[in-house]
């Protein structure tokens, strides 16, 4: 997820939060899982009795773990998020691995507006036709599931169990929450359900962000890195000093404009967020390669307090090249490349009901300054898309820190994942399961196994696989 | 409520239904409870990003009650219905003596598109432009509500009891499971959320009213009401036999016409629902000044095998007048005069969502035969108001008979109530309480205490009242 918020910098921060999704999602891992790939017809506005108009939303669907004699199959139903929904189902592992145990029928729901199921078809983002983009909310896409799960289900009594991660985490659970009926649990991973205006601190993602890295190595991490924005800044002031910066880090194209420098601090602060969203356990090559433990890497290079100007730019550039150039084969840093993520399908939702203010407090985190805005917030939102944000419709309708009438979902969060600071991480009654992963990143526990993952991930997804095989068996 | 179906004295017969709301609430009793009417500003659409229209819904508002050193405050929220919110809030006495023993907050909420919440103004009827009928949904109606709520609440920790009957009870009962952070608990009186197609028989609203006239005196009642069908239409069928009937039922326009006889057989039918609806154990004025136990006294006429038809018409007419002239007053039989109720909102919620189909078995029941055809019904809707009826809609959202993971409602139905054949009669778990009136009609516990009320309502009351006050301790 994107959270969208004033400052440009965080912006780009948060932009990290898409690519904790979308570049997992778009890892190098081949067509591990197989399946047909189906369409289903459904209203492109189910609460209005003035459009008529449908349109086709891809689904995913496996029945080979179908035990065919067993007329209560289960169904493990992926409510995807903002992506292809063929990356979900590629790197969603624990679902499949559950179905195979369970003997359920898997499916893999495109989300309205994502990947192929785009209601305008090549016209769906034409800023020039905003409207449309009328229908691009969170319930009309659980409508969209929840008609495709009554027609998967044709009148026969199977238990649905929803699977999430991050975005479609909250999807899980809010579907869980609204449509009880159809789903008889949720595996709510990574889920920032709270991250909503006046229920959260808007800086608790950046805290947990620095946090991580101050338990990585020793605080001269954060210490370097908090005291580095004021070294750019001050270098970055003159020519000269764009230059050294440019030559230290080795830049593809050497900063010359004020913009430039701003792109390039924008850019640092993202590859900070994302470090600590995918501080895996082991090796991995999702947003970038990656040694196991990036964090405590970067944190190596920044142990000690430098004295001088120049040997704190040396350091900073050995600690960003962990992300940057752990294979040593770039030639140089491009800063311009954000990642291979669409975000464009996040940038309006962020824009009508998704509004996930994030700000940052310097003199408390490693970050610099960044306050929360809503109406400088909404005045991009519409001049971007003609679209006006609803800060409260998520909190209104999914009942934000309410939570005491929800039953059957599990709520993992990783003590590593900036979005757990949006999280439930209190039970708000014993039907609603917490699951804490102290050695968990960004929904972590929904991945395949590895032999490297930790103890506190293989024990999250035996705990999770009980509950929710004894939903199934409650049924 | 109104149950559209197709064929007309169906039609005519699911009038009644409305009339046990509507003419109830238009009932004599004066002013008898005070309140200020205020305004609250709602959008148009609160489910898209496209429509940014508004308009206000109106609210009864009394704090008389209230503690004010009470931050907890409770409020009694009355989910309006199809009418004038006036006429609910004056009939609804229940709401009223509880709320001054649990000192609430008292709200009577008015239904968009009913009394003065029309969202188009004059206009929002206006045949010619059907898009102004769009936005007359349960679930924006549910929003209104969530929204007045929050305003109301202000942040401030109150519990909110809804209160609804018949269709307010479906909304109560709705919005609890829809809102449950919100709403902490529904009293849902002769609440039919079940009445929908494929999860109960569509015969089942006349077999009920076959039965109470069945238990009224005794068998022989139905057995001359189902023959007398075919002795008015064996009369009908010529101009003397018309007359025959006109005179013996002193019509005050003698029936002409194949349509004049039509007409009246509608008529009688939906006096026959009517009666089973508003059958009180005490004197009412409701739908017309009645007796107590009025189909007791209907079927007292009819308790004796007729071997003539003069016979069988002479005491149709004498039972037929405990409803039409039970006063002595009316000079002739009117029977063009269906109610003083404005059922045009409730047509055309039948055409959007609230598709209850009815329909009647000759041979078991005392009615006419008629079907249920989904196909002409739609037509009719279409030819209407350029609406396509959603058969699945409501037990898509609302779950149908699927209520496991429902909490916090009150189900209360009577026995001697067409509409309790769609109600929740067995509860779905031991957080929905249902309560059964034996000798209960169309949400009487609803309405205020009364010395004449029999122990059945007394004991539902008492029951009602104490749920309501644990929801409040426990919240």
């Amino acid at each position: 997820m994107i959270l969208r918020d004033m400052g440009e910098a965080t912006v780009r921060a948060a932009l990290s939060a898409v690519l904790g999704i979308l570049l997992i999602a778009g890892c190098d891992c081949s067509q591990r899982f197989k399946y047909e790939i189906k369409e289903f017809q459904v209203p492109l506005d189910h609460f209005s009795f003035l459009i008529n108009a449908t349109f086709s939303i891809r689904y995913l669907y496996n029945d080979s773990f179908v035990d065919k004699s067993n007329a209560r199959t289960p169904i493990f139903f992926y409510t995807g998020n903002e992506g292809d929904i063929e990356l979900f189902a590629q790197n969603t592992g624990f679902l499949w691995e559950q179905a195979e145990r369970q003997r359920a029928l898997v499916i893999f729901a495109e989300h309205r507006y994502y990947g192929k199921s785009l209601p305008f078809g090549s016209s769906t983002f034409n800023t020039s036709l905003p409207e449309h983009l009328a229908y691009f909310t969170v319930e009309q896409t659980l409508e969209d599931y929840a008609m495709l799960i009554t027609f998967l289900r044709n009148d026969r009594q199977m238990p649905v169990v929803a699977f999430g991660g991050s975005y479609g985490g909250m999807l899980a659970a809010w579907f869980r929450m609204k449509y009880p009926h159809l789903v008889t649990g949720a595996l709510a991973a990574s889920a920032p359900v709270l991250q909503f205006p006046g229920i959260t601190d808007c800086d608790i993602f950046y805290r947990i962000v620095t946090s991580v890295f101050q338990n990585a190595y020793n605080e001269n991490c954060t210490l370097n890195i908090a005291k580095s924005w004021k070294l750019f800044e001050t270098l970055g002031a003159s020519e000269a000093g764009k230059k050294q910066i440019s030559d230290a880090f080795h830049l593809c194209n050497a900063l010359k404009t004020d913009d430039d420098l701003k792109k390039f601090l924008d850019y640092v602060e993202e590859v900070y967020s994302n470090l600590a969203m995918v501080n895996y356990p082991y090796n991995s090559s999702f947003l970038a390669p990656l040694p196991a433990y990036p964090v405590r890497q970067v944190c190596y290079y920044l142990k000690e307090l430098h004295s001088t100007d120049a040997d704190l730019l040396h350091a900073m550039s050995s600690a960003l090249a962990v992300y940057t150039n752990y294979t040593q084969s770039a030639k140089c840093l491009d800063i311009s490349v954000n990642s291979n993520a669409d975000d464009s399908g996040w940038n309006i939702q962020s824009c009508n009901q998704m509004v996930m203010p994030i700000c940052s407090n310097g003199s408390e985190t490693m970050f610099r300054t960044s306050s929360w805005n809503f109406k400088d917030y909404a005045e991009k939102c519409y001049k971007n898309y003609r679209l006006t944000p609803k800060p409260y419709d998520i909190i209104l309708r999914y009942g934000g820190r309410n939570l005491e009438a929800a039953t059957n979902i599990i709520f993992s969060n990783g003590l590593l994942d900036p979005w757990s600071g949006g999280g439930v991480l209190q039970a708000p009654n014993d039907k609603v399961f917490v699951i804490i992963l102290p050695e968990g990143a960004h929904h972590l526990d929904l991945r395949h196994s590895d032999p490297a993952d930790p103890p506190s991930v293989r024990d999250a997804r035996d705990k999770e696989a009980a509950i929710i095989a004894r939903w199934i068996q409650d049924f």
